[in-house]
Parts: C-alpha cells; structure tokens; sequence
C-alpha cells in the first residue's frame, strides 16, 4: 500500500474495538519514530508505551474520558523536553562521534555555535522548539501505523500537568504534547468511521512560485 | 520498501547533484502534507513550493548559503498560521459539513466550543499550536519522500521574518517554520552520505508502563 493510500484509509478513530495492535507492528511503529529527523539530530523527545490496563484507567479522566484511551492496547505519549541542557547535547554528540568512529572532538567547532545558540534561549523558546521535533516524530508513527493498518487517535486533548505528574514525567525533564492510543477501529459503533475524509484543496494548501 | 528502510536510506542531504526530483513524486509528497492530521482538522499551514531559480538565489543568502537551496529542484516552505481566525475556523467546517452532506450547524456546538478556546489563547501560542501541525505535515513529507526516493533536507537554519518578508507570507498571516529542499543526493561531494545514521537507542528513546 503506497502511504497516500494509507492516509487516506486512516482516520482519527473516535471508537476502537479493544482487540490489540500486534507488538511486531507496534515496534515498527515506534522505531519510525526513533529514525525521525530532528533538529542537529537532538531528538528532544522520548515516547512512552502504556500498556498497563489500570493505569490506562487513571489516565482516562486526564484525558476526559476519551474512550480510546481504555480500549486500544498501546497508548503512546510523546514527551518533549521542557529544556535542552549542555550535558545532553554532549551526550548526543559523542555518541555520534563514536558510533561514526570519530574522535570525539570531530565536532566540537559545530557544537560550541549550537550550544551557543541553543542555551541562550529561554526555556519556553526551547521546550516549543523540542515539541515541534516530536510532532515530526509524531508524524512518522501515524504514517507507520497507517501502512501496517493499525489505528490511531492523535490527541491533544488531555492534561498535560497532571498526565506529567502521574507519570513521573515532570521528574524526567518532560512534558507530554501528544497522545497517540493504538489500536483497532470499531467500525460499527464509531460515528466518524463512514464520513468522508476532508481536507483543504489543493489550491488553497499550496502556494507556487514558479 | 517498507518505511523503516526508508528512513533508514534517508540522511539531511548536505549536497545536492542539481538534478531535479520528478515532478509526479513531488506532488506525491505534497498530497501527504495535505493529507497529515491536523488538530480538529484545521489544517493551520500552508506548502510554498518554488521552483525559480532567481527566488531560490534570494533565499539562499537568507538560508545562510546553504547549497540545497538552489541545487534543490523544488524548494518546499512550510509555513503556519501566525493566529487562528473565527473565519478560518468556520470555513473548515462550512467545508467539512458540505462535502459530507450535513447540514452547516450540523458541528454547531463543537465549533463554538473549540472557539471558546483557541481564540482566547494568545496570538503566541496559537501561533506555536500550528507550527507543531505544520511539524505533522513535514514528518508526512519526509516520509513519502523517503518512500519515493527523493532526497530531502529539513532546515531551521533561515531568518524567518526575511523569507516572509520577500515571499509576502507575512501578508498572508503566514510564517515560515522550516523549509525541505527536495533534488537528489551528490553521493560523491556530501560528506555526511558515507557517515553512519545515528539515533538514540531504544533503551534511552522509550519509557515502558507495563
């Protein structure tokens, strides 16, 4: 299946129908994530898999009660980092280095200008910046989902302090932005299952400058 | 090719071999953002394609001469919504209720509810709202790039007030969040094209809740 197809079979399932997504899909689905660029290769974002039933229940009401939450079999959170810090940009970089099996001061000009650049910026400049990175690898989990056909609801509804807090999140240096549950549609009981995908025309989405 | 091989035959191409990326797969490319999932379907961003050559040789200085720019066939913008509007929310659904044969009032109570509160946010924080969509619509890009085999260059790196400026988007109440060169790898003359793809390790990517 191309990936335009896979869009367009996809839709955000308002009701799924509890039977699981397959783990070998459901690692595929986070290794698309994991391959995601990001900005200097920072990847300022961690996904966490919530598979534990009763706390999927404790998270219901944070999420107000989207039914979605409870019944698909993966829910994943994306978290972005509410900060970068000297000492994570380091680590990213020698790990570069050394998997490239380079001297670890191969980039050091580089990274003293990023590190410039990115550590003078307030907290609230970066966390947006990390966000936005974890929305690409957003973007890469939905359209893995879509070819393996499993279903997902991407959310933004929910309370992120208090998810945070729940998880342990905001001890880690995260926060959640995104939920993404994984499972199967309910094609009987979803109301939105049958309505027909919309979006802005072509015309209206694209601008040429030819 | 499945996306995981995909992304793994992917990089930031650092130099491109001017030769252009078809036309047939850059409108699949576009068709994907078109098609990514957006926060209630609002679609808060738009894809500036230029393919002039002189255009491109004004940005380049505003891209920090980043080559891709002009050695790219097709230089893609993605550009957010710098505010959401009760106009532009209502034309979404006007469109939504129509091509699905509902009558108007049919998301009344939505609408008014998501309304209430996006247009009591901030012009900044709305504005940061839509610039993550437009992240959704990016990671989609770069997938069916990858799929396709077309090479691509994700870039932060641009004065965005300059770029909006010279393509009049701060007129459009648009503002470029990143641009994606598309063309084709200089396999020979980019030094990053022989380095190891590195990425974080599962371990350290994911937090599990069993």
């Amino acid at each position: 299946m191309s990936l335009i197809d896979a869009l367009n079979w996809r839709y955000a399932v308002k009701k799924m129908n509890g039977q699981p997504a397959e783990q070998a899909k459901v690692d595929q689905i986070i290794k698309a994530a994991q391959l995601a660029p990001t900005s200097s290769g920072l990847q300022p974002f961690k996904v966490i898999v919530v598979t534990n039933q009763e706390l999927k229940e404790k998270i219901l009401p944070i999420a107000f009660n989207q039914s979605q939450i409870v019944d698909s079999s993966h829910l994943l959170i994306f978290a972005a980092q509410e900060n970068y810090t000297e000492e994570g940009i380091d680590a990213v970089f020698d790990r570069m280095n050394t998997e490239r099996g380079l001297p670890l001061d191969t980039t050091d000009a580089y990274k003293a200008q990023l590190k410039g650049m990115i550590l003078s910026k307030s907290a609230e400049e970066n966390f947006n910046h990390a966000a936005r990175q974890a929305y690409i690898g957003l973007g890469m989990a939905i359209a893995e989902a879509a070819l393996l056909k499993v279903d997902t609801t991407p959310m933004e509804g929910f309370n992120g302090s208090a998810l945070d807090e729940l998880l342990g999140l905001d001890k880690l240096g995260l926060k959640s932005v995104t939920l993404l549950p994984l499972g199967n549609r309910d094609e009987e009981g979803d109301w939105l299952s049958k309505l027909k995908k919309v979006r802005k025309p072509l015309e209206e989405f694209v601008i040429e400058f030819k």
